[in-house]
Parts: C-alpha cells; sequence; structure tokens
C-alpha cells in the first residue's frame, strides 16, 4: 500500500523525528511505499495567500475557497501545493507526526491543512464527510504530549486527549472523507530514559507493520 | 481599560476585517485603549524556531520551551515576540479575531500562540490554568463560520461549536491564566445581504461597548 507521512518539529534530532525515521523504515520493511513531507526540511510556507495558485479568479477581492475552485477547474494550484494534492491522492494512508503544541498542531501542520485541502479538488459540491473525496483511504495522528497521560484524561487537567484531537479527526480527516485509525500517542518523551523511548518506537514500528489490519475508529457527529 | 486584538484573514476588505475595525472604533468609543496585532499586514511569521530568541540555551539540541526559559532569564526574546509578549502583559482583554478554518484558527495566528505565550514568561512553575500569569485578564474568540450555525450544533454534521473552540478556550486561555468570555460567533456572512452583515457589525459594537462588565464562562477540566 501507499503511506505518505506528513511530519513537523523544528528539532530533526528530536523524538518526533525518531519517531518519523521509525513509520518510514517500518512501513518500508513491511513492504509499503512510502513518500514524506518533512516540512521542516522542505521549509514549506503555512501562509494561505495568492501564493497557492498561479491563476486568478477575482483580482479585487481575496476569497480562499473560490480560488481553490477556480484553481480546480484550470490547473491552477501553485507547484508546491499541487505537490501535496498529489500525495494525498497517491497514498492509501496519510500519518500527520507531529507535537502537540498548545492543544493543536504547530502552524507549519495546520498551514500544510489551510493551503493543500482545497475546496472543488479535496472536497465540495456535497462531496465531503461520508462522501468524501477519499474516501476509503485511512488517516492517522501520531503525536507526542510534554505532559504525563493522567493530564490527558476527563477530569485531568487538559481534559480527554480524544476531545482534543477531535477537530484534526472530525474537522479534517473525516471531513474529506477519510476513515480515521486510532491515534499513536506518546507521553513525555523527554521524561524518559533512553531505554524506555527506544521501547517506544519499536511499539510504534510493530503497530506499523499490520497497521492495515486495523479497523478505523469512527468520530462521527457530537 | 487596555484591549488587544489578534486579527489574521488573508482579505482585508473582509467581513472579519470589518470586525476587526469595528472593535476598535467601538471600544475606543467606549473609552477604552486599544492595540492591534494585524497579522496579515504585519507579516508575522507563524514558523517557531531558533529565530524566536536572541538568545542560545543550546546549540545542539533545539528545544523551544528550554529555550524559552532561557529567554525569559536573559532577555533573550527576539523583538518581534517581545513586543507581543508585551502586549499581553499590557492588557485587560485579548481578542482573536478570525475566520474557523478547519475547527481551528489559521496556521498564521495558531503560529502567533505558538511563538509568543512561552513558558517561563507567560505560564510554568506551576502558573497555569488557576494559578496562570495571567490571572485577572479576560480573553474573547470572535470568530466567523463558512457555514450555517445548524452544521455547528450537537449532532449537527460538525459537532457542537464549544468543543471545536476548547482547544483555543481551554489549551490557550486557561491555560495561561485568562478568563474566557462567551465567544463571539458569526455564520456564513457571505451568504448574508449587505444589510445583515451591517448588523452583525452594529451587534458586535454594542457588545463590545460593555464587554468587561459580562461574566466569564468557566471551560474547565472536561
Amino acid at each position: 500500500m501507499n503511506v505518505l507521512v506528513v511530519y513537523w518539529h523544528p528539532e530533526p534530532k528530536s523524538f518526533n523525528g525518531a519517531m518519523f525515521q521509525t513509520a518510514i523504515e517500518a512501513l518500508e520493511g513491511a513492504g509499503h511505499k512510502v513518500k514524506t513531507s518533512d516540512l521542516h526540511a522542505m521549509n514549506f510556507d503555512p501562509v494561505s495567500g495568492r501564493h497557492n495558485f498561479t491563476t486568478t479568479n477575482d483580482p479585487e477581492f481575496f476569497k480562499q475557497q473560490l480560488e481553490e475552485m477556480h484553481a480546480t477547474e484550470n490547473d491552477g494550484f501553485a507547484p508546491e501545493i499541487e505537490a501535496e494534492i498529489q500525495k494525498l491522492e497517491w497514498c492509501d494512508l496519510v500519518i500527520f507526526q507531529f507535537p502537540l503544541w498548545w492543544f493543536g498542531m504547530p502552524a507549519m501542520l495546520k498551514g500544510w491543512v489551510d493551503r493543500v485541502f482545497a475546496m472543488g479538488r479535496t472536497y465540495g459540491g456535497g462531496r465531503f464527510y461520508e462522501n468524501g473525496v477519499y474516501k476509503g483511504k485511512k488517516a492517522m495522528v501520531s503525536v507526542t504530549m510534554g505532559g504525563p497521560e493522567e493530564l490527558y484524561v476527563k477530569d485531568g487537567w487538559n481534559g480527554d486527549l480524544d476531545a482534543i484531537l477531535r477537530p484534526i479527526h472530525r474537522g479534517v480527516f473525516e471531513f474529506n472523507g477519510f476513515s480515521v485509525l486510532e491515534p499513536h500517542k506518546v507521553f513525555g518523551p523527554a521524561r524518559k530514559t533512553e531505554d524506555e523511548r527506544k521501547a517506544e518506537l519499536d511499539n510504534y514500528a510493530q503497530r506499523l507493520t499490520s497497521i492495515f489490519e486495523e479497523p478505523s475508529i469512527k468520530i462521527g457527529q457530537y
């Protein structure tokens, strides 16, 4: 199968970086094809604007969704956006690898979402959620938290992590038609020993070798 | 009182732009002092990295929170970050004005959060949530949704909007000690008539004239 790993962390030597490398090796080792979007290495621009496009629908008033629909009709996505959309079209599974920052994706990854998921091309015209463009594809968050797990439970200080991830699971993945896999969570990697971190990486590699056998979880409406 | 309005939309002539201008005029008209962070006009860089700082804690391994703690001790925040932190310190109320993109803040605003809320300076050492650094200050989201309200309710396609906003309310505002005001929501401004948009702006201006009399809402743990 084909897997796209989209990854951002400002330090390549970070645990997130190790998770990214682990994913590539484990998936290729299991016979899958892997493409990556290493956003830090790519120096990806997370800011949306007219530079998303080579075409112009309305030069007087910039409304991104209308420009996206126009670009869809006229092959008008900027090359760096077109390349990312084609990776999404190619993959059977997309993985987002990132550290949880302020209960969400770091800006770089959020900007990838803002720019790459485009009306007309990846959704729209009744094609969303259960009729989404990417129906049949799977998506998974692989996320690290700085703090311990007890902060991220119901009645914990931060609350249930699944509720924190819901905007990604429902608003990005399911909206565009992806089935959601159980998120892969690592708590407090900086507080772990080298052996414990190694065990986490091994655990992740092990999971990924049979990732396509996993059932999806339904986020749905609530 | 002192109010900071942090705003991003890629089109200054947008309804979000009108909400931003309305807030400035209404708040100043009510006798308050207003500072702004118009992130599009500022061409603010949303990407975190060593450029957040003038100091270096560890040149070999970049861990942002450790660099933030070091910068706090050594007056080491980059001038554009220091300026934003000082606006937070100055204000009694901060307003985030933005369009909801993919169930969250657009990347530019998320990057402002990622870079400006800094360990050591705005939180840390036991200072978070009810003991947060900005205890006594208020914070409010003023947000537009492309779709109609019926999408954003429990059992609607997108689910309860309060759940979608929780990462901002709990993870950013309450975490740093702010009390949260009821979010100001406008649904589908592009689908409204000019008169209806004008009425929305008037309604917002009216609310802001007595904003400091409003009770805060408790997000809390869940």
